[in-house]
């Protein structure tokens, strides 16, 4: 009988302090399957099922008020990131998730260390908080682009994980994942968008720039992985070929997150017994 | 046969610029059901098609990324604000919707305008955005506690149509709620929140000094809708003893709003005719 998927063995290994471990992309393939029952109906059960617990999960998050979850999604252009949270969180009350998206750096934005616009939005005292892209584009694109160099890179994982660690310790849980999907899945989704003219709304021109570096983005996001999975804010890499697949897992994980975190209904309050109001 | 029911006989009559019209909560039956089709079943039915057509809509509203819509919701406590935004937009795409609460201001808010809080977090170009309590917390709360004088209150009055209509002008749809519950739902709601308790946590022992000054907020409400129902930003009032009414008559609305708005999938690109991704 095959071995039960476990989630750590999708957790990109700890940086040690000194140096990042070896970790490479391609030992994941991104079209497994590791968390499927079997057929798409059995998933998407599963799925549902997920979908009801993240909600139950979260209302007591929320009435405990006093532990916040934060999860930042990233991925190459198409991997997922929107349908994931959609996906994923489709029964979590709105009340109680906030999703941040980060675009390209305004004037305002750019003219601040590039840690300032995340500060801001990182969630509070019985908050969920879903990162769309995050402090890891600065780390991406402009090293991709060759706007920084090695050095400053490197001080920026490092501003990253200390940045991190102080959330974590006030509070903050995190988990970071990487939608993982391969060079032709992209060309099909992009394509895909192209040939629906209801899509090309969706569509960004730049998408196609961006997809002649792939190499050099997939390297980028390998060390940046590398650099910063922690054990207060590991990295996970989901295989992302299957959208059903991606759901699936990354509920898993935070339903198994949120478990984690023990949360109770706050006790019920003594002074209240009895009360009839008037 | 019935007169087919009318969302804007629900509507406040609009300010005429000098005296508010005569306008009665009291004309409004909390435990009405219009907007009812007959059974709870029937209701529920219903609403799911609302919850589907919203979600179109907002995803045209995103796409074509020009209009901006804010609805407001205010209502005593209990009254089914939280209730209402989960009821509604349970199946709009959670990107697609920001949801702001407003509390009591914190001292930071307080040293500043009543509308400077306020006015950082209206909607963007496509963005649907919903306040849960609002600007009229500073109409309501400090007059009931006698804070502010009755020209303090009217020059907010005019401060908040003059500020709304700026919005408007601006390209926001505005769109206000008052969830109308009797005394008699919110006492039954309250003794339910006590008698659970695991519900406990929802409870502010403040909510029964608030019911004490039931007549007060009540009066105050009827001032401020009266002073604020315009054109660009009408109010409505909401009867919300039934909370599947309630929630399928503000969807019913929000429905008709967007669908007002002619929402349309930007044009397809003619320059992407044809490429092919490589």
């Amino acid at each position: 009988m095959a071995k039960k998927p476990d989630l750590d063995d999708y957790r990109v290994p700890y940086f040690d302090g000194k140096k990042f471990k070896p970790f490479n992309l391609a030992s994941v393939d991104t079209a497994a399957k590791p968390f499927s029952l079997g057929t798409k109906d059995q998933d998407r059960v599963r799925l549902s099922e997920l979908n009801a617990a993240l909600d139950q999960l979260q209302e007591k998050l929320h009435a405990q008020r006093s532990q916040r979850v934060l999860l930042i999604l990233q991925g190459m252009d198409t991997s997922g990131k929107d349908g994931t949270i959609r996906g994923v969180f489709h029964d979590v009350d709105p009340l109680g998730l906030r999703i941040v998206p980060f675009k390209a750096p305004s004037e305002r934005e750019a003219a601040h260390d590039f840690l300032w616009r995340v500060h801001s939005q990182v969630p509070a005292a019985g908050e969920f908080a879903i990162f769309n892209r995050s402090q890891y584009e600065d780390v991406l694109v402009p090293r991709v682009l060759k706007q920084i160099d090695q050095e400053e890179c490197e001080r920026r994982y490092r501003q990253i994980r200390e940045f991190e660690a102080m959330l974590a310790e006030n509070g903050t849980t995190i988990v970071k994942c990487f939608l993982h999907i391969s060079k032709d899945e992209q060309r099909a989704r992009l394509q895909a968008r192209i040939d629906n003219p209801e899509k090309h709304w969706k569509f960004d021109p730049s998408d196609l720039e961006a997809r002649k570096l792939w190499d050099d983005y997939r390297q980028a996001y390998q060390d940046a992985l590398g650099a910063t999975s922690t054990q207060i804010a590991p990295w996970f890499v989901i295989p992302a070929d299957s959208k059903t697949h991606r759901n699936v897992m990354v509920a898993e994980l935070m339903a198994r997150t949120l478990q984690g975190l023990k949360l109770e209904y706050p006790p019920a309050k003594e002074s209240l017994k009895g009360i009839k109001v008037e």
